[in-house]
């Protein structure tokens, strides 16, 4: 069945890309040369030739600060999200001299992590959890810990829960910015219980494997921070959470280098509703809190990181700040630090009914700050200045920029802020530029896209349009995207699509090409997608709702906009469907288990089914603790009350390796559903993890669409439907 | 969806019965009760009312042989197939007094095995993988094996291979007739592969278990016979293995004893082509061989127990004997022991195209043997007697016992021969009966099944008929089930049944009714079975067809018999199915992938896959040891030469629990089927085993039902859709 149009953008969405000084941007081209282009000149250096991927059978590259040498991975596998094992080799780039990357007297190693550091040819690597670091390519490995157990201790690198769930990334560690010191995670896992993951496939006695993974309310990781200085004799100092953290459980969601000393640090309690930011002075240790927040329900964005002034006599940070009856809003703050008192004082730098995103550079020469924010409309990102004296004019950098086509902005400043890189992400094809922070008009593509617009052209445009509903007090956005041909005297199958993590976005300006888009092509299917409470950046009161009510106002707010839908007269009532993957897929679960019996099928991947069996980071997030009588914990879950789903006809499908939502999630539902008689279809994919693997991909989207093309198809007219003549 | 009927034997199949002395029978009544009736007198004696039963939650008993103690078992928890652990009461028939039977210093212990022995209230019970043993019930008891392990070594009890591949049973330990020596297995798996079978529900941390399985090729267990004294100070000897053994790997295949001090042992090499059966004195161990078997294929019916004469001077088993063309049948051999010379001469009792099935008793005082045949049918059993004397003159005991009803018979002998329960199974309603020898025809009916038969007669007949195939010099059974109304006018979807095991027998008298038979009834479905090559009881010719064939042949002849019915006007060659289980689910997927595309759509049920995934003893009987080169493993997978899938409807069922054909299986299957992009659909059972749980069967059935109905059901024609006009 050759009907899963596979366009990719080439090359950009894995191309690193490195903009290491303010003159120089090192990117791979769409042949997949690596090539070092001097913003000034604009003249272009070839630094890797496509054929060396090849030769060592790489993946993955990265170019030392000094551009001399190159490192190269090849056995590229996967663990969890963001985290991989690999074997290295370095490549000279003059002499085309190889030396392996092994740990001393190891040979052939698999390594969770290596990469250049901040300065010349500064390594580092993480073996069997433990930190490793070359001054050069040439001196020998000092191994920086040694508590390092496999399973068990983790340094530099996250355990599970932090990778997906607090950090969003797999490294726990941070270099200074003059390459002296590092900084870095310990956590220990020796208390949380193991989760197994079972192998079938691949050998006579497949061998399951087992992680630390701790469900709601169970033993979680502990966590220290060390910085250990690079030069000299090496020592490692342990940097103290505030005092009033010491004898409770709690989380460090973000470190960064603020000078070549000084490190801060956010620390947020198990229960995430307070949050300490402090400054550490890493050469003695000292810990000086600096800002501290609390919240009636969770606190997010707790991975941002605040920029610093050079000086660090200011810093600057989004906090919720309240606009009125529309509730609190994401704004930059900048907090002036007293330097002789440490008192702080702060002032706004923004307001609005709208969000700041990210906070991106502060320029000190003209004391201008750079952010997105959703200022233009909620679905967008631009690319803003402010200053940060006076009037607090504020600019937007992007917002002529490929009007038609771009947005939704991502964006990037060089070190020195001469330069920045924009990503243009949507409406149109994906686009990169690289601009002149001076003159931002003057800029150069780095990436067009061209293969994936020249194949977008030939396919059908599909036409969205964004409604606002009108619920509780709430405008919220639903995105319908239509079929080229639509027209509103036919009646349409409806496919629903839910998000796949709360305080996500799914009316957006981001460009979007999925399976899904396959349906309003050959199936004639409107989609559609609701932000409704739970969703992110419309302000912290609509994310907040959620508050020990996940499962519940969601379900109330989709139903609401299907209802909606019902009464336009495109929509075909008896062919609506729904669906969701992990989170997304718990809802969607909800919602057919209520007694709205709306849709007609609807499909679920990976779904959560009970809470008590997800994350502890993440469940007690918005259900809290779970208590003995488990009441929040047990009307959220799928697996009650089961019998509420009998009339739909539900695909379930799971991959029985999937490290985050457990294979268990779906055998619970499973059980639930053949002890109460009822059917659906199953796709198991045998050890295959969250997202499955790219060789599945064709059959999973094959089976999605083949599954809801057979429910939405329209039944057969026993007349023949004349088509009225129109235009 | 309620078009399963639920049928089933009201207490039968589950009923043991006891005929321990001449004149006694234990057995459960139709309400429940377990009573004693005295043959003579016909005085029945309640022991036990079905009140006690509930009582203790109790579902399996014995009686003591002094019918004074009743063993009540509780907490019944599956192993493997015949396997289960239990907790035990002793419950006083007549002062109602209960105690718990327990190892010494262990309380609410969980037991491997408990029974009675055969003498008084004689107790042993098997915990942690050694024997205990009780004189009495008030007795202290004494351990009579030490070197028990969980998972390694087995004393008593067998581990997965012996129990469902080799002894078909876990017991493995053996009373001697008057309960002073007990033989016993230790059975080695220290060297063994462990499969992990994975947990999904029931648990925020489910945890797999592990077992000793061997693969084709892999180290098999090591075994030991020992036989321990039970009165006065306990001793244990070894018997050993015929000398040419010693230093070969070998099973044991069978032990039984054939006085008080004599026991009779049947060793088999790892092959399966070499069999000596030798008699142990088992005061001093000295074996000596009493009969050697070779094969140059495999040796069947390895569990046969010999017949011995009390004085043990002769004794009495079935042996190959070739009879013409037709190859080798299994007739009576009585063995004639020389006193002094130990020098054996055979007589043979029975000869023709006919197989004997068991050997039942043989009668001192007449000098008759009594046994099952095939010789009226080779799709019925009948009870025959022999002299084995003179003309050996043969007589048939049941064959006028209910005509009608009972062509199948089984059959069980009173210890002194004097009275037989006879067992009919088919082709009518399955009753009990019980006779005297002298004069069968004076009988007692223990069941006669009215409930089932009553429900029946309000079912649709479904009409059976046999055709004998001609295939490659053989005449082979072909049997159909046809719907109630049907007639050669009409067109019919075909559903063709494959046999669960080689060596079976699907085309026989036996009484069936399961989900099959409800699509013959509701949709209309003719329903075939074909006994071809590998099937078992038509002579060893046929079934040995399928060495180092395994996979091969039986495709064929199943081809082969479909193309035969694609010649009946009646069948419609547009709707065929295919359905099979374990083995069948083997050869089903083999057809399936054949170069004929010949079915619609198939069903497998926890499907072989590959051989060398499945156990040593099945594989290596059928294939031989795997080689380096592979090809015969090769050519008989499933998972080569996927491709061939392509074209047909399937659906895989598999518990992921299922420690007979490992979910392995399946998974590897999907892999390839996914790597194909082979569509498919799966049911999985999670945790459940290689026969689903009563609770997900009704679940099982409507899936399979749903799944044939849909693949089955006439095409409805559809006028043609005017094509649209393009704008």
């Amino acid at each position: 069945m050759e009907i899963y149009c596979t366009l990719s953008f080439p090359g950009l969405a894995k191309k690193p890309l490195q903009l290491s000084l303010d003159t120089d941007v090192v990117y791979k081209s769409e042949n997949g040369h690596v090539i070092k282009l001097n913003i000034e000149t604009n003249d272009t250096t070839l630094l890797l030739e496509n054929t060396t991927f090849v030769t060592f059978k790489a993946s993955r590259y990265s170019v030392s600060p000094d551009l001399k040498y190159v490192l190269l991975a090849y056995d590229v596998k996967q663990i969890f999200h963001y985290s991989y094992t690999a074997s290295y080799v370095i490549y000279n780039i003059h002499t085309r001299e190889v030396w392996e990357l092994n740990p001393p007297e190891v040979e052939d190693s698999v390594l969770q992590y290596a990469a250049w550091g901040v300065q010349g040819q500064q390594l580092i690597y993480i073996f069997e959890n433990n930190i490793y670091y070359q001054p050069d390519i040439k001196s020998s490995s000092l191994r920086l810990t040694s508590s390092g157990k496999e399973g068990v201790i983790f340094n530099g690198i996250a355990d599970w829960l932090y990778e997906e769930e607090l950090l969003h990334s797999h490294i726990a560690h941070w270099w200074s910015p003059d390459g002296e010191r590092l900084a870095f995670l310990m956590i220990n896992d020796s208390l949380v219980p193991n989760m197994v993951i079972p192998r079938f496939t691949g050998a006579l006695y497949p061998k399951g494997k087992q992680y630390p993974y701790p469900k709601a309310g169970q033993v979680n990781p502990t966590i220290k921070l060390y910085v250990v200085n690079l030069y000299g004799p090496t020592h490692t100092l342990e940097l103290m959470p505030p005092d009033s953290f010491k004898s409770r459980e709690y989380y460090i969601t973000m470190v960064k280098w603020v000078s070549n000393t000084k490190t801060v640090v956010r620390w947020l309690n198990r229960p995430q509703n307070i949050s300490i930011l402090t400054v550490c002075e890493t050469t003695t240790g000292a810990c000086s809190r600096k800002y501290e927040m609390t919240s009636d329900t969770w606190l997010s964005k707790q991975n941002e990181e605040p920029v610093f002034s050079r000086d660090g006599s200011k810093f600057f940070m989004t906090v919720p700040v309240k606009q009125g009856g529309r509730g609190e809003f994401h704004h930059i703050a900048m907090f002036l630090v007293q330097s002789k008192s440490e008192q702080i004082t702060v002032r706004h730098l923004t307001s609005g009914n709208w969000e700041v995103i990210k906070i991106l550079a502060y320029d000190e020469a003209t004391q201008k700050i750079y952010f997105l924010s959703t200022e233009t409309s909620p679905r967008g990102r631009q690319l803003y200045s402010a200053s940060t004296e006076g009037l607090l004019n504020r600019q937007c950098i992007s917002c002529n920029f490929m009007k038609e086509q771009c947005t939704y902005f991502g964006a990037s400043f060089s070190p020195m802020n001469q330069h920045f890189i924009l990503f243009c992400k949507g409406p149109g094809v994906p686009m990169v530029s690289l601009h002149s922070t001076d003159n931002p008009a003057k800029y150069f593509i780095l990436e067009s896209n061209s293969m994936l617009k020249e194949a977008i052209l030939k396919k059908k445009i599909v036409k969205s349009e964004i409604k606002m509903l009108h619920i509780d007090d709430y405008e919220l956005p639903l995105q319908l995207s239509f079929p080229k041909d639509f027209t509103d005297r036919n009646q349409y199958a409806l496919l629903l699509i839910m998000d796949e993590e709360p305080g996500g976005q799914l009316v957006t300006d981001k460009f979007h090409i999925d399976w899904d888009s396959v349906l309003v092509d050959t199936d004639n299917v409107i989609l559609a997608r609701f932000d409704g409470r739970g969703s992110g950046f419309q302000g912290l009161k609509i994310l907040q709702e959620i508050h020990r009510r996940l499962g519940s106002v969601e379900v109330k707010d989709q139903i609401a906009a299907v209802k909606f839908l019902l009464k336009q007269p495109y929509i075909d009532s008896k062919r609506l469907s729904i669906f969701g993957k992990g989170y997304g897929g718990y809802i969607a679960s909800m919602i057919l288990k209520s007694d709205e019996k709306l849709f007609k099928c609807g499909s679920v991947i990976a779904p959560i089914t009970d809470l008590k069996l997800y994350a502890s980071a993440f469940s007690e997030r918005y259900l809290g603790m779970p208590s003995k009588e488990e009441s929040t914990y047990q009307a959220s879950s799928v697996l009650h009350n089961i019998h509420g789903l009998k009339e739909e006809n539900i695909l379930i499908i799971h991959g029985t390796a999937d490290t985050k939502v457990h294979f268990q999630h779906s055998a619970e539902l499973i059980k639930h559903l053949i002890k109460a008689g009822v059917n659906y279809t199953m796709q198991v994919y045998p050890d295959e993890g969250h997202n499955v693997s790219e060789k599945s991909k064709y059959h999973l989207y094959s089976t999605i669409l083949r599954f809801f093309s057979d429910c939405l198809k329209e039944e057969i007219s026993v007349l023949p439907q004349e088509p009225e003549e129109d235009e």
